[in-house]
């Protein structure tokens, strides 16, 4: 169980967020009163990652009918409030179909927004119980001397409720008394690996080094890394799998060097209508000023400010994503088990899609 | 011919070297007035580049020679001002064997640090001469289309006189009217390509777009690099490659898409006496302090300031160099030409070391 969590509902039966923009040199909490306030929190990138997005937007729902707001225009302000989050709108159609029989609106809306939050807690504990073992055999083959797991961006609590996906079987281990070490890459350009998986390591005790993104190929080469785990967006029907920009490039140093490479994910990111991951999923690029410029906590102010790393005519591109290929990927751990990254491996587990 | 060097003497007979701890974002020109000056220079990273520390340091005896100091201490003094700087012991033996026999000393020193200066020049050049070709081939093979061509760090002119080493094919392409853009990694930690690599290509007017080392394998992957030029501190008797760390992961990139990867070099920097990179070269570690800050320009003071990325508590791992194996490396391209990352290879162009 996770320290903390990401969303939490008040005794006055109104909700928190923490302002993730701040992290990790600010804690600061926000109180959601208002749906235009849970708007504004998902638009202005206050919470991040599809499942607390989509938890938020839940939770939005339910201020709306509990100030007796027009639901159908909070339906579709909170539906444009990240267009590409295809969380969010499934968030959105789950409240949409429970409040439709609903005689009491507030009272089904957060009994509704609540269930979203445990489901998905549930969907990464699990995650967790089924990776759990792939770190335990490699700590029972070392003995158990420390298991040094090498990961990429945050695909950790923060994004989630609770547990995470790629930490999931991370903190399992660690309660389960398994020496784990994690090497983080810091995952330029946003840094979310610096800033938030580094903080929430922190905040549970898991022993961690922050690396540059450079770094982890000669980790590899020089035996320092036993496993990779990493998250994904979006997995295709043949076991491609897009994920934060920079992940290919491990997967190939893991290849290379014979050290395996797991990707988790929850079944809601499986995407069953798309095969070839390089060939079908569009890679957007981000605003340039993200590579240009990075963000931090002044050494000379103390306050958070951005630094220009570059002339000021040089102009930066900036892809948000990449796909790694299934024949990089070692397996697929989701909460209904570990698979090969193959339709064959994928089915196996989620016959529905057959 | 580039559009500035980076060390050059006054009318008055002193010598001058440019900041660059202060690029890209201020041009300021250091005149050495005193031996102690070129020491402090070579000390505190005004200069850098193993050419142009060992040019600095030559002009620094001609400075002793010239203040009258004590030039036995001046070539001590000198010869700690960087202890691991191979090429700095070999110009500053070089003065020491010409001023032996030497009558006028001021006048010898003068000369033969100026001869030290211009052999570099031309090193570079033919590196540029050789390299050429390589780059004119795929634009006739794109039919003049912009040939794309991917660089790690700053194997530029900044770090030598003139030219630069992987600069010098691209600076002639351009000369030639070949049209070519370079993908510049911003190469973490020390950013040495956002804040060198950007800055000469811009004085330069040579196309270039900056992306952090997380963005050149989804490049590759999707047909937006022609080929990869990198720099090399060390290259062993097999062809092995030490170099900026994260050279590797691009090297697997490379050969994963079928993209050349060439590493350029001066002879300078090939070690005959070692074979396999990975187990003979030692990787140092650096200051964790390059990772968990990053510096720049600051959007609020516009003042050069540094921003801390991870928690406070957050330790960092920084090794400063990785090894890319003779197999991920198309050829190598020397002063003499271009040959297989191989001792056949090498030995072909340099029987010396048969």
């Amino acid at each position: 169980m996770s320290a903390f969590r990401t969303i939490w509902t008040t005794e006055d039966h109104y909700v928190e967020v923490i302002d993730q923009r701040k992290l990790p040199h600010e804690w600061v909490v926000e109180k959601l009163i208002s749906y235009k306030d849970a708007e504004r929190a998902i638009k202005e990138m206050v919470v991040r990652g599809a499942p607390l997005i989509g938890a938020t937007a839940a939770y939005g729902i339910y201020l709306a009918a509990k100030e007796g707001a027009d639901l159908n225009e909070a339906f579709a302000d909170l539906r444009l409030s990240r267009p590409t989050a295809v969380n969010l709108f499934w968030a959105l159609d789950r409240m949409k179909a429970k409040l439709a029989g609903a005689t009491d609106l507030v009272q089904t809306a957060w009994e509704e927004a609540a269930q979203i939050v445990e489901d998905d807690v549930e969907t990464c504990r699990m995650i967790g119980v089924h990776g759990l073992p792939l770190i335990e055999a490699i700590s029972k083959k070392k003995r158990g001397e420390t298991v040094h797991i090498l990961t990429h961006c945050n695909a950790g609590m923060l994004g989630c409720i609770e547990w995470g996906t790629i930490t999931s079987p991370i903190y399992q281990a660690v309660q389960k008394g398994i020496k784990v070490h994690v090497w983080v890459d810091e995952t330029r350009p946003r840094l979310q690996g610096a800033n938030l998986t580094c903080y929430e390591l922190t905040r549970h005790d898991v022993p961690h080094t922050l690396i540059v993104d450079n770094q982890g190929g000669h980790l590899m080469q020089h035996g320092m890394v036993d496993m990779c785990i990493v998250g994904t967006d979006r997995t295709t029907r043949q076991g491609d799998v897009a994920n934060k920009i920079g992940t290919y490039l491990k997967a190939l140093a893991a290849h290379d060097n014979h050290i395996p490479f797991y990707v988790a994910l929850p079944s809601t990111t499986l995407d069953m209508t798309i095969r070839d991951g390089l060939k079908e999923i569009p890679i957007e690029q981000r605003n340039q000023n993200e590579v240009r410029y990075v963000v931090g906590k002044s050494k000379i102010t103390g306050q958070l400010d951005e630094v220009l790393i570059c002339p000021e005519t040089t102009q930066a591109s900036n892809y948000g994503f990449d796909v790694t290929p299934a024949r990089l990927v070692t397996a697929l751990i989701t909460e209904r088990g570990v698979c090969n990254a193959s339709e064959e491996g994928l089915l196996k587990l989620f016959p529905e899609y057959n």
